[in-house]
């Protein structure tokens, strides 16, 4: 969606900001920003911008980030792009490349001369300024692209003499050109204060007496910032952008101060972040599988020419893209985190089970099976319980309480915005061994409310509903709107899933231990087999009573992927299935 | 659907059953056919029959009567084709009507000889028996007919000799050839008594002294068919198909004995009747306006290729047909009924808002806005209030309560079986003046839960929500499916049905009185000006002040459609919005 779309869309609220971000220069540098950039995504700014680096130097690096910042971390993201030693196939490249990634906007600059030099050189078949781009992007894009161009409050600082101000000629013939610029876009009232600008005397002069102390620095820096961004708003400009040079604390400090943000209120508009990409715009219904996974479940459907829009079983037998390694590669952090949580010795099953157990109490920060970080809120109303079926050896990997017409802007598990109601099926994902499947399939016949599907790794099918059957288990009713349904339990869609959830258990844990570990070996067999040879004698997991042993015995004992919903939102209670199991 | 398809669904209830009916001779006769066939269908038969005029001397009646019976009435019907005085030609005019019109049931009959004649003789390009007319459906049109053949218990009446029975070889020859038809089609354990077969001696015995009392006949009668049907079932046979004669009350009292059927408990799978046309079988989305006018909808949106399927939203601003003479015919009968209660004498304003609320209290049966007999069950829920309303001149012509999670086998509310919760917003319509219209959004602004459109005759909009936005007012959660929401307000189909409401006033209901009459009058104006001349004195309507006088005045006072919903469907009161108008 084009910024100028957004900006409008936020028409009625009081205030709204943006974030800006350069390109790291190492690798380590971007995992962190795009560590940084979820958590700030996640209070809703309207849009962010991508600079493009001093001459083009890094130029794939942007390409890259722009598109996982559109595509993974989900937010409308604004591409810069100058004329700095780009030639017009350059040009071309980027915007094509950006368009192909469902980018919709471009934020059109001449550049800063190359570094080392003084002024500004048209080079061939490259434009000469911001004007010429962005006639260049209308001709050859037309409308596809959101333009966006640069203005200096101050004039341009080629227009700025020695004395540090522009003559009235010079202003008037910047601003002429500015509307010139202007023309070719729908103009925006968006304030920004760029680093070209002229800094006061008076902050000069308050940063003299702390400029040694970084901690009393970044206190100025946010009380300036918010004060600055007050009398903005006080002039009835609603829209702020914040160049955050990748810091995370000051920016959001800054929107805290204003009350623009609170750290303990995350908007939600569907449970799961809303696509920015322009081809997946309308998506506003997924498997619950991938819960835990987005960036799995958007890379494995990329590909798809229709994403599902409020009903699933439109698009019944979606095909998924494979398993790739993508799916199991985590940022280095996620994975020291996950080593040191998750990467301790194991030498029974039971050592197993009291991992799951500890994750769902909220004593292990990360899980092999989840991308984000941490339990999410409505996990706390049922951790617990959760617990006690770990213990039993229902190890799960995704569950939601039933929530029977919550208002939409309950903090744990709204979503929508105010006004609307909200509805969840209880909901458990687990794997088990055969014999506690076994069980769980009786006891079900007690609960007519209760439908389940379980697969284990080779395929073996169980369940008591239809393979057609899609099941919408969070579902909002909102004022003037159809029912939105945005996650669903969807058979088909479980049988492609069940091969990442078993990988997992071997790629994304077994591996965190190095090769020839013995806890890594239990782990690559319990998925296997559900068992495990340790030093030739036969350890049996669980169920299957421990006399019968022998180090060649072939137990079929293989853990299944359960994914069980309780139908009763209102009166069910799905851990009572598990008493006495 | 075809009837074997519709059989299997049906696997696991006790029994099902089904009617069968012939073309009546008169046109009051079919009118009073389609009126009991209403009644009758509501009972859920799984489908019905229609038969074939002996040597197809009612070929057109019996084609127009399937027609009807499966579109307008919705059940699934199996039309009778018999190869008496049948030229191929035209039993594939009949095949292709019918397949045209969304039928997919043949009954494949040899057929009667012509009357007046002993034997069944093969005519110049007909068929010599139903097998060959299997045959010639199978080669003509595929699989898309499911065919139907009949069988004799006792063998064909051409198999059986003067005493009375079939010889062994006879019989035998007899039911080789019905598995010959059978093989054209998948076999069904559906059994029907047909009139050819004997009747047993006890049975003329208890009717002999009886013979004379009409009443004890009939008595007999349904006694008699309960126990044979009690038999039936007894053997295992789940699948009953009743010969009806047209006769409404023995059919529906067998099944009453059986305890097949309860008056007080009709069964809905939506809302409104499920389509039985094959090209509209994925209906499950209406807007809210023609709830009282099914076949009105039905008829304008017969041409529609694609019927919106689960979000209205897919097929936005979708093309109705034209208004029709036929939305305003009426069968015979319910003319006579509304003339009987809406065409009294009309005086003053205060008659006309007296007409709608003795309706809204249940003191009429019949309205001009309805198709329908009576006031649907949910609206005694909130009776009481609608009479007030509408005494204060909200003069309302469609509603519903709130309802929050009722069980889905609510005899009042409930639709889709058991199992699921059901859910609406309180919803109403109603005619209201200009001034009335106005009162009423100032009162809304402190109704923040309520949205409403509204529109004049000439199209004149007053709304607090975009034209785009479409409401689900009606929803189910179900086990292990997705979200339904068979009813929505879409403010685009409000302004095709508005013209329809307005037309109604007079086509509808100022008809009913004789041309010249005042009351006639009265009503066209209102509905034109909302105010009127009556012996060349002004008579202004309700706020007007009736001071304002003089026979050339153009007072711009007409009537507004106003469509309002209460979105909050937990705590809202839809009617606090009229309290102090």
């Amino acid at each position: 969606m084009k910024v100028i779309e957004k900006i409008r869309e936020n028409q009625n609220k009081e205030a709204v900001f943006s974030f800006e971000f350069f390109p790291p220069k190492t690798e380590d540098g971007v995992e962190n920003l795009f560590e940084r950039m979820e958590r700030m995504v996640a209070h809703g700014p309207t849009f962010c911008d991508i600079t493009w680096g001093a001459g083009g130097s890094t130029a794939d690096l942007t390409l890259e980030i722009a598109n996982r910042m559109q595509n993974m971390v989900c937010v409308e993201t604004m591409m810069h792009l100058t004329c700095t030693n780009m030639p017009v196939e350059k040009i071309d490249h980027a915007l094509s490349t950006i368009k192909s990634n469902g980018l919709q906007n471009v934020l059109a600059l001449r550049g800063d001369p190359p570094h080392g030099q003084d002024k500004f050189v048209q080079i061939q078949d490259g434009f000469a300024c911001a004007l010429d781009l962005v006639k260049h992007i209308r001709a050859t894009y037309g409308d596809y692209f959101g333009i966006t161009v640069a203005g200096y409050p101050e004039a341009h600082p080629d227009a700025i003499g020695s004395d540090g101000v522009a003559t009235p000629e010079a202003y008037e013939k910047d601003l002429a050109y500015l509307k010139s610029k202007a023309r070719s876009f729908l103009p925006i009232s968006l304030f920004d204060v760029h680093h070209h600008a002229k800094i006061p005397a008076e902050i000069t002069a308050a940063l003299e007496p702390i400029k040694d102390n970084d901690e009393a620095v970044r206190a100025y820096g946010i009380h300036l910032g918010t004060e600055v961004c007050k009398k903005i708003l006080a002039h009835g400009i609603r829209t702020l952008h914040l160049y955050t040079l990748n810091m995370e604390k000051s920016a959001l400090a800054i929107l805290t101060n204003l009350g623009l943000i609170e750290e303990s209120k995350i908007p939600r508009s569907l449970p799961w972040r809303r696509p920015a990409n322009v081809f997946r715009v309308k998506e506003d219904v997924r498997p619950i599988f991938w819960a835990n996974r987005p960036k799995s479940y958007i890379s494995r459907t990329i590909g798809w020419d229709q994403y599902p829009h409020g009903r699933w079983g439109d698009s019944r037998n979606p095909s998924y893209g494979a398993l790739a390694d993508y799916q199991f590669m985590r940022p280095r952090s996620r994975d020291k985190k996950l080593t040191e949580e998750w990467a301790t010795p194991l030498k029974i099953v039971e050592d197993i089970h009291e991992k799951f157990k500890k994750l769902c109490l909220g004593k292990l920060k990360s899980s092999p099976w989840s991308e984000l970080d941490g339990l999410q809120l409505e996990t706390k109303i049922i951790n617990e319980q959760l617990g006690k079926i770990n213990t039993k050896g229902f190890l799960t990997i995704n569950s939601q309480p039933a929530v029977n017409g919550e208002k939409s802007d309950s903090p744990s598990v709204g979503w929508g915005g105010p006004g609307g109601y909200v509805y969840q099926k209880a909901y458990l994902e687990f794997f088990c061994s055969k014999e506690k499947l076994e069980a769980l399939v009786e006891k079900c016949k007690g609960f007519p409310s209760v439908t389940y599907v379980a697969v284990d790794r080779e395929g073996a099918w169980r369940s008591n509903i239809e393979q057609t059957a899609v099941n919408a288990v969070t579902w909002g009713v909102f004022p003037a709107k159809e029912i939105i349904q945005p996650t669903v339990v969807d058979p088909s869609s479980f049988v492609v899933w069940k091969d990442e959830a078993f990988e997992i258990w071997s790629r994304g844990w077994a591996r965190l231990y190095p090769e020839g570990d013995p806890s890594r070996k239990l782990l690559e067999e319990v998925c296997d087999f559900g068992f495990v040879y340790v030093h030739n004698i036969l350890v049996i997991f669980d169920d299957v009573s421990r006399d019968v042993c022998g180090p060649l015995l072939q137990v079929q004992t293989s853990y299944f992927l359960v994914s069980l919903v309780d139908n009763d939102y209102v009166q069910g209670d799905i851990f009572a299935v598990f008493a006495d199991l």
